[in-house]
């Protein structure tokens, strides 16, 4: 298990936070069908995870089942929410509007998962200065921007070989935290969070799991 | 190291496979600026990660380095692409053309890694019949449609509540793979392969991570 941090925000195991979600997206779907109580057994059976490693998982955050009955569904799904940052909202940035970045933008379903898009910024003169109602800026004005907006997230989408200047840039003006979609591994001073989801790493587990490589 | 498989495909770990990718963006950029030859020690200390956990990694593809100056990047860069699959084509469905599946319609990066998308497939009569040159068609037709495309691979991006029934749908007419970006744990029979993605996973973690929660 982790220590805890100064503002009492345990550090979950990462296994356990990729879980949650899981767990939240299901009970979510119970308590749309109107079921009150549901137990970790029940859950396990439905969304095929042990019933003892949910029991655990569900042990890091503050909620816990009735003998018999189980969890009460709204609580859960409550706590879940809560717990995971979905019901407050963090304000990010795109750095770097390609397909990618702008779809990002465009994906209004990020605010129910806590992530405001407050502004793209690209390198390049781009034919319109706001998507889906966010504004653009040219990186030059990154300091200035990123500091009136009070975003502290950067979403990194521009190509591979700008990544690591992208990323300096965000970290020099303000960036606490990284998500990182491109296939570089960043190089950030210590107390920069960076999490990173290249999809073309999961393409690339998926065809070799299908055996389908030439 | 895990055994092989009956097509003498080699079933790499995990982690392995979610490194190579990583190397093959850094080895692509060094091949841009003409290198000729690259060390794993340097590709080490570029990106971040141990050398001698690269000179593993790469120890599983067909390729071997030199005493003193590493490895070719020509024949590096070639052979990673050939062996994540990113030089062949393989075609894919969407299952469910909201936000998420029509923005990785309209992502023409995807088939630089080996993945064509030939058609999207919806529950609901939508405006448009295709996306990107792309056809949707109604699920009702995905047996035939499937088929006649002769896809083997279901990106998933349905709502929660539907990923499971979309899952039974397309296992049972021929889809092979699942790239699931839904937070729901699917039901599949051994021999089909899932690969999760989800993003919002990666945002809870991130924000746990920057102690962000209130």
């Amino acid at each position: 298990m982790n220590a805890t941090n100064t503002n009492t925000i345990t550090k979950l195991p990462e296994p356990t936070l990729h879980r949650l979600p899981w767990y939240l997206a299901y009970v979510k779907l119970v308590q749309a069908q109107g079921i009150e109580y549901i137990s970790s057994t029940q859950i396990a059976k439905a969304i095929n995870v042990d019933a003892s490693q949910i029991a655990k998982d569900l042990s890091f955050i503050n909620i816990s089942g009735k003998t018999r009955v189980g969890y009460e569904v709204n609580s859960l799904v409550y706590v879940l929410e809560q717990f995971l940052g979905f019901t407050s909202q963090h304000r990010a940035i795109v750095y770097g509007v390609g397909r990618l970045g702008a779809a990002l933008m465009h994906d209004s379903g990020l605010v129910q998962y806590g992530l405001e898009i407050v502004a793209g910024f690209d390198i390049r003169p781009l034919p319109h200065d706001n998507i889906n109602g966010i504004p653009i800026f040219n990186v030059n004005d990154f300091a200035q921007k990123r500091a009136e907006l009070d975003a502290h997230i950067g979403i990194l989408t521009v190509p591979v070989d700008k990544a690591q200047e992208a990323t300096d840039n965000m970290v020099q003006n303000g960036i606490r935290a990284i998500w990182n979609f491109t296939p570089y591994r960043l190089r950030v001073p210590q107390n920069i969070v960076i999490q990173n989801t290249s999809i073309y790493a999961h393409l690339a587990v998926m065809f070799n799991r299908m055996g389908a490589i030439e």
